[in-house]
C-alpha cells in the first residue's frame, strides 16, 4: 500500500545506525569547576550512553538525527538530583557556572522540549527526574495525590490501583510519561474527554526556580487573584524544575467498554461529537477519525472482523468514504449502560451505525503501539509525523480542511489523515498524521516544510497551535500569533522574575 | 432574637444620612489638563452624585462608611468609555496625567475592589464600565457568546433565554454583577457547583492594559503554553480593563427543583456531599448550613412549613441541633429525575430526611435578599458580616473549627453561622456569616478585629484566602501567605509589564 500510495520500494531498509556507541556526540563543554561543583550536590553522568540517551526527544527530526548517528545535541552532563533540595542546589550552581538546565522527564516531547539547547551560556545538563520518584501521598478523603514529579505514569496507576483510583491520564506516551512531564507540558491523555486534561487536575505544585521556590498549595477552588498554578503548567521547563504535585483522582472504573461506529461522512460524525459534548453524554475516549484515516485503518485491519463489518457498511451505503469512531465508556456498570443508552438514541439520530466492540477492543490493544510503528515506517524510508491542534466547533471544519490543503501541498504524494481526539463543549481537538516517501539526506528540510506549512495554517484558521503536544522548540516561532507580543512580553517578565539569568530550558517556548 | 442573643437595643435606629446630599467628598483632585483630556476622549462626569455613587464597594466597612456621611474615597471624576478603543484612549490619558484608573462593574466588592486609591498618583478616576455592554455575539455551535464585558449578568441572561441557553452563572450580586466584573474577581455563582465557576466559562478574553492589548482568542483548550487566560482572570483591574470576554453556554434548563434535606450534624451533611461530588451526584446547587445556621433559619421561618417540618425532625431526633441542605436540580425533566434518584440513594444512606420542596422553593425566592437584609440589620444597630474559604476535604473540619473560634474570640456575644456554598470533588468552600452589635462609633475598628481574626486563622489552616468574594484591598495582606513572596513578585513582574506606570487599580490585590 505505502509503495503504491507513496511510491517507496517495498521492504526497503533506510540506512541507520544500529548500536548507541555508533552515535556521535562533541566534546563535554562543562569546565572543571561546574562539574566538581554539580559533582558534589548531587549524582552527575557524562558518559557518552547517558549524553546519548538524553540528546533528544522524540519527534521526526529527533529520529531523524539519532539514526543517522548525529547526537551532537547531546548534554555536556545529566545530573541525577534525587529530591528538591538536590535540584535547588543544581539550580544554585549552574546560575553561578552560566549552565543551562533542561529539565528531562520520560523524554518523549515530540516539539523538541528536551533538546538540550545552550542558549547563550557556556554548558548544557539535562536535568533527569528519575530519581525524584517517590513519595506517593494519598489523601482518600480529598481524593487527591501528591507525588514527586518525576513518578511515571505507571507507576502512580499501580500505586493507585490498590485504592480503587486512578488518574485516569492516557498520554499516547504513558509507559514513558512522568507526571512533571504531563504537567509541564500541559497534556491530555487518550480518556480526557472524560477524566479531563492534566490542567483539570493539576490542585497544587512545587515549582523549584532559580530565584526560589514556588509553592503552590492545593484547593479545590480559589478566587486568590490571578492562577499561578496556571502559569506553572505548560511553562515546559523554562520557569524552574516541577518537583512535586498534587493532583484530583477519580473512582477507578468497574468497566471499561469500548466500542466501534461508523458515520457517513467525517462532518456527520463531527457533528455527532458535538451533540453528544453538548448533552453532557460523551464517553471518556472519544475519538473520530475522517475518512482517509478509516479508509488507512481498514486497509491495516486487512480481513479482521473489525474490518470487514466497517467495510461492508461503507460498501453498503454506496459512498466513497465512511468515518469511524471509538467511543470508551469507563465507569461503574450500572452508569456505563445508563451513559451508553443516553448516547445511543443521539448516535443514531446522526446515522451512527454501531460496529459492537471489536474495533474498540482493537483500539484499546494498539494505544501505545503508534511510536513502535513509526520506527518501522522509518526503516521503510517514510516520513511520518503527526501534528494537532484545537478550535471552537465552528471554526473547525475551515480548520481541519486548512491543514490538509497545507501539508498537501508542501508534500505532494502523501497520505494525510485526522481524527477528532478530545472533544469539550466548545469545541474538539485534530489530529494529524502524515505520510510521504522521505527524500533520503533531505528528509529534515522535507519535514520543516511541511511543518511550517502546517502551522502557519493553523494560526491563519484560528486554531491553538498545540492542543497538548506543547510549543517546545518546533511551535515557539507561532506562540506570538496566538497569545500577542504583549502577552509573550508578561510571560517573558514573568520568567526574568524566577529565572533571572536565563537558564532554564533557553530556546524553548518563549523564544518568538 | 437579637435583643436576646446579641444585647442591641430591639428597633433601635442607627443613625445614618437618608440623602445623598448629605454625603461629603472631598475636592477632585484631577487637574484641569487631565480633566480636559479625558473629556476629549470619552464620556465623563464629576458631580457629587456620581462621585459618591462611585465611592465604595457593598463591603460592611463601605456601608459603615457612607451611612455616616463619608464618601471621602470618592474618585476625582468617573469616565464612562463606550468602547474597547475609548477605554484605550482613557488609559493612555491617565497613564500621561499620572492619574490612577479603577474599572467599576457592577460596584459589589465586598472586599474593597472598587474603592478609589490614588496610590502615588495625583488624582483617581473610576472607570466605569456601564456604556461597554452590548455586542452579544452568540456561536450556537460553539455554545460560545462573546460579549462586552460591562454586560450586567441579567441583560445576557435575557438575551439568551430566547435562544434555549444560559451561562448559569448566578453570585448573590446577580441583579447588578457584570461580566467583566465576575471575570475581573474570579466569582462563583449559587449553581457553580453544577455550571462550573467563572474561570471554567471563560474561553477568550480582550484586556486594555495600559502597555497595549491582550487579546487572548477564545478556545476549547490549548497547551500553548502558561495559561494566560488565568492571568488576567482574578486580575481584578490591577493589570488593565477587561472589556469583552468570551464565555461558555449551557442549555437552559427545563426544570428547576429545589428541595430541602436535613442531616443529623453538619459533619454528617459534609460526608454526604463528599459523596455527592465524589459520585458525580451533586445537584447545581448545594448549600449546607451549619447546626448554628439552621437554628437561625428556622427561627427565621417561624411557623412556616417549612420550619415546621425541619424543627418537628430534629425534636424527633432528640438532638442539640441538625444540619439543613438545600439541594437545587436544573435540567432536562428526564435527566433530573434520574440524577435526584442517584443522589436519594446516596443522601438516605448519609441519614438524609427530605423536606420537600418548600426550603428549597423559599431559598430560591429569597437568593438575593441577604444584602438588603444587612441593610435592615445595620439599622437596628447590628454588626453583620460575611466571609468564605474553601479547602480540601480532609482540611476542612479544622478549618471550620479555626474560623468560628476566631471570629468568637474577637467578637464576644455573637452569633457565627456558616454554610457550604459550593461543592467540589477534593472539597467545598466555607461561607460564613456574623452577628453581633456594634459598637457606635468603633464599628470598622470591630470589623477589622474580626476580619483579621478570621484571615489569620484561615492562612493557618490551609483555607485559601477568598473562594469567590475575590482579594481587593481587605485580603490582599494576606496574600503573600497564600502563593508565597516569589508568587507575588512573579505577578507583580506581569503587572509591570501591562502596567508599566502602576495607573491600574492600586492599593489592591498585589500591595502585600
Amino acid at each position: 500500500m505505502l509503495a503504491r500510495e507513496l511510491g517507496v520500494a517495498p521492504g526497503r531498509a533506510a540506512r541507520r545506525v544500529r548500536r548507541i556507541d555508533e552515535v556521535a556526540v562533541g566534546p563535554s563543554a562543562l569546565g572543571a569547576d561546574a562539574r566538581a561543583a554539580l559533582a558534589a550536590v548531587c549524582a552527575m553522568r557524562d558518559d557518552h550512553a547517558v549524553r546519548v540517551l538524553h540528546a533528544a526527544g522524540k519527534g521526526y527530526p529527533d529520529l531523524v538525527r539519532l539514526r543517522a548517528g548525529d547526537a551532537r545535541s547531546a548534554p555536556d552532563a545529566v545530573v541525577l538530583p534525587a529530591g528538591h533540595d538536590e535540584v535547588r542546589a543544581v539550580l544554585d550552581v549552574c546560575a553561578r557556572h552560566g549552565v543551562a538546565v533542561v529539565p528531562f522527564g520520560g523524554g518523549t516531547s515530540v516539539v523538541g522540549g528536551v533538546e538540550p539547547l545552550r542558549g547563550p551560556h557556556r554548558a548544557v545538563v539535562s536535568l533527569d527526574l528519575g530519581q525524584l520518584a517517590g513519595g506517593i501521598d494519598v489523601d482518600e478523603r480529598s481524593r487527591t495525590a501528591t507525588v514527586d514529579a518525576g513518578l511515571p505514569l505507571p507507576a502512580l496507576e499501580a500505586a493507585l490501583a490498590g485504592r480503587g483510583l486512578t488518574l485516569g491520564h492516557v498520554p499516547q506516551s504513558f509507559e514513558y510519561a512522568t507526571v512533571g512531564g504531563c504537567v509541564a507540558t500541559r497534556s491530555a491523555g487518550q480518556a480526557s474527554s472524560g477524566y479531563g486534561r492534566i490542567d483539570d487536575l493539576v490542585l497544587g505544585v512545587r515549582l523549584a526556580a532559580p530565584a526560589g521556590d514556588l509553592d503552590l498549595p492545593a484547593m479545590p477552588a480559589s478566587a486568590a487573584g490571578p492562577d499561578l498554578r496556571e502559569l506553572v503548567v505548560g511553562s515546559e521547563g523554562t520557569l524552574g524544575v516541577i518537583t512535586r504535585v498534587t493532583l484530583q483522582l477519580a473512582a477507578r472504573p468497574a468497566v471499561c467498554a469500548d466500542e466501534g461506529v461508523v458515520f457517513g461522512s467525517f462532518a456527520e460524525g463531527m457533528e455527532a461529537f458535538r451533540a453528544l459534548a453538548q448533552a453532557g453524554a460523551l464517553p471518556e475516549v472519544a475519538r473520530l477519525s475522517d475518512e482517509e484515516e478509516t479508509r488507512v485503518q481498514l486497509a491495516l485491519a486487512g480481513g479482521g472482523p473489525a474490518g470487514a463489518l466497517a467495510g461492508g457498511y461503507l460498501r453498503l451505503r454506496g459512498v466513497a468514504g465512511g468515518a469511524m469512531a471509538i467511543l470508551g465508556w469507563e465507569g461503574e456498570r450500572e452508569d456505563v449502560r445508563r451513559r451508553r443508552r443516553h448516547a445511543a438514541a443521539l448516535l443514531r439520530r446522526h446515522g451512527a451505525v454501531r460496529l459492537g466492540p471489536a474495533p474498540g477492543r482493537a483500539w484499546r490493544r494498539g494505544r501505545f503501539r503508534g511510536p513502535y510503528l513509526r520506527d518501522e515506517l522509518l526503516d521503510r524510508g517514510v516520513l511520518v509525523e503527526t501534528l494537532e491542534t484545537a478550535a471552537p466547533w465552528s471554526r473547525l471544519p475551515r480548520l481541519y480542511r486548512a491543514v490538509g490543503d497545507a501539508l498537501r501541498g508542501a508534500l505532494g504524494r502523501a497520505i494525510v489523515m485526522c481524527h477528532v481526539s478530545h472533544v469539550y463543549v466548545t469545541g474538539a481537538s485534530l489530529y494529524v498524521t502524515f505520510l510521504a516517501a522521505a527524500r533520503p539526506g533531505e528528509e529534515l528540510a522535507q519535514w520543516r516544510a511541511a511543518k511550517a506549512a502546517a502551522s502557519e495554517a493553523i494560526v491563519a484558521a484560528g486554531g491553538t497551535i498545540s492542543h497538548h503536544h506543547g510549543v517546545g522548540r518546533d511551535h515557539a516561532p507561532y506562540l506570538r500569533a496566538e497569545v500577542g507580543a504583549l502577552g509573550l512580553a508578561a510571560l517573558r517578565a514573568a520568567k526574568a522574575e524566577l529565572d533571572p539569568a536565563g537558564i532554564m530550558n533557553p530556546g524553548k517556548l518563549l523564544v518568538a
